[in-house]
């Protein structure tokens, strides 16, 4: 296995974080790469829903994926078991991405010509709500086990996203968990945001999620061309 | 169901939270009351094993419980209507409670003689391990869905507890999780961290945990009185 980089990085205290973030989606632009944040609870799936995905897209898009937690590079190290370009940002102590860490891990991979970069970004429902990595899309997951009373909780993060992964669908029947509960308290937050159920697992609902993300990446770079 | 108050608490920027957990300390020891801080992930089991807990005490010790949410009361109101006082605190966009805070909860419960005090974080494995909240007793919930790899990435919150709840342990049959690999991780981190499994579900383990506060809750009180 090849040797996964690990980059320390440090909180821009000084920058605005907006600007910065500004800054990655104007450079992102130019070479058509579309960037997803992916976040959620601890445990909820992060990792192998980038695993799912990279075996359900084939190598039609080329990707990178930049890993952050606070400390370790496991997850960096499975995704470059699967041959994509990977790189570990350790955040020390911090509690989410900010945009100039993801600009250091942009920097960090070994190509620019990538179609899509996805950050698995520190497991934590508060935190990374609050600041712009400079994505193009947002993308939760919620895992069954967490409970269909999330939304009232952590109301930030279900209404900044494009798209909730609700993972683990195979606990269902183990579970009180309501679906129809779930999207509702969802939905009231935000309208507009797509739901599929997955299972990481059993690789049910995969399908979908890859078909939307195959299409997200095309419509954005159509959308480049034509700018 | 009696009416839960809310309490809208801010971020004490100026105080020193050293000193004002010192001074939380000072305060509940001359009440004789221990205060135990529970943390976890989001949807780990918090409250589940707060209802537990006030089932397996049975009146025993003097309860009272504040609660922590960004937003809701949904989890005070289900302490309250068990009887047990509750307050419930909103942070608003706070990821943790620092001591100011909790100075705000136990001033809001409507008696001053507990003999326990459980504060339930928010739900977060990051920021709430950095914040002394003046707790004579620190303790964490992992359960068995979100994986056995998290002391790995995680490595505060596990160093800083007194004894780990692994909840939900009627979901190791559908799991990959191994329970000897988390015990060895986690002790690799805090070899005095006592171990407990858990599952609030079918209430396997819950004897345990309750004899364990129970236990403490009594010596912290003898200490008390040979001082």
């Amino acid at each position: 296995m090849e040797d996964v980089r690990m980059i320390e990085v440090k909180e821009e205290i000084l920058a605005d974080n907006s600007q910065v973030a500004a800054g990655v989606r104007k450079r992102l632009r130019k070479t058509k790469t579309m960037l997803l944040n992916l976040m959620s609870s601890p445990g909820s799936g992060k990792t192998s829903l980038i695993l799912k995905t990279i075996e359900g897209l084939q190598g039609a898009v080329r990707l990178g994926v930049i890993e952050a937690d606070i400390d370790s590079k496991v997850d960096a190290e499975k995704v470059a078991a699967t041959g994509i370009a990977a790189v570990q940002l350790r955040t020390g102590g911090f509690c989410h991405l900010d945009a100039t860490m993801v600009t250091q891990g942009i920097d960090a991979l070994p190509a620019n010509d990538f179609d899509l970069i996805i950050i698995e970004n520190v497991g934590n429902l508060v935190c990374p709500a609050e600041f712009d990595t400079g994505a193009y899309k947002n993308v939760m997951i919620l895992s069954v086990p967490e409970g269909d009373d999330k939304p009232l909780k952590y109301p930030l993060m279900f209404s900044i996203c494009d798209v909730l992964l609700v993972n683990k669908i195979d606990y269902l029947s183990l579970s009180d968990f309501d679906m129809a509960t779930l999207k509702k308290r969802v939905l009231a937050l935000n309208p507009n945001i797509k739901i599929i159920e997955v299972s990481c697992k059993t690789g049910q609902g995969i399908g979908d999620w890859v078909a939307w993300l195959k299409k997200e990446v095309n419509d954005f770079q159509l959308d480049q061309r034509s700018q």
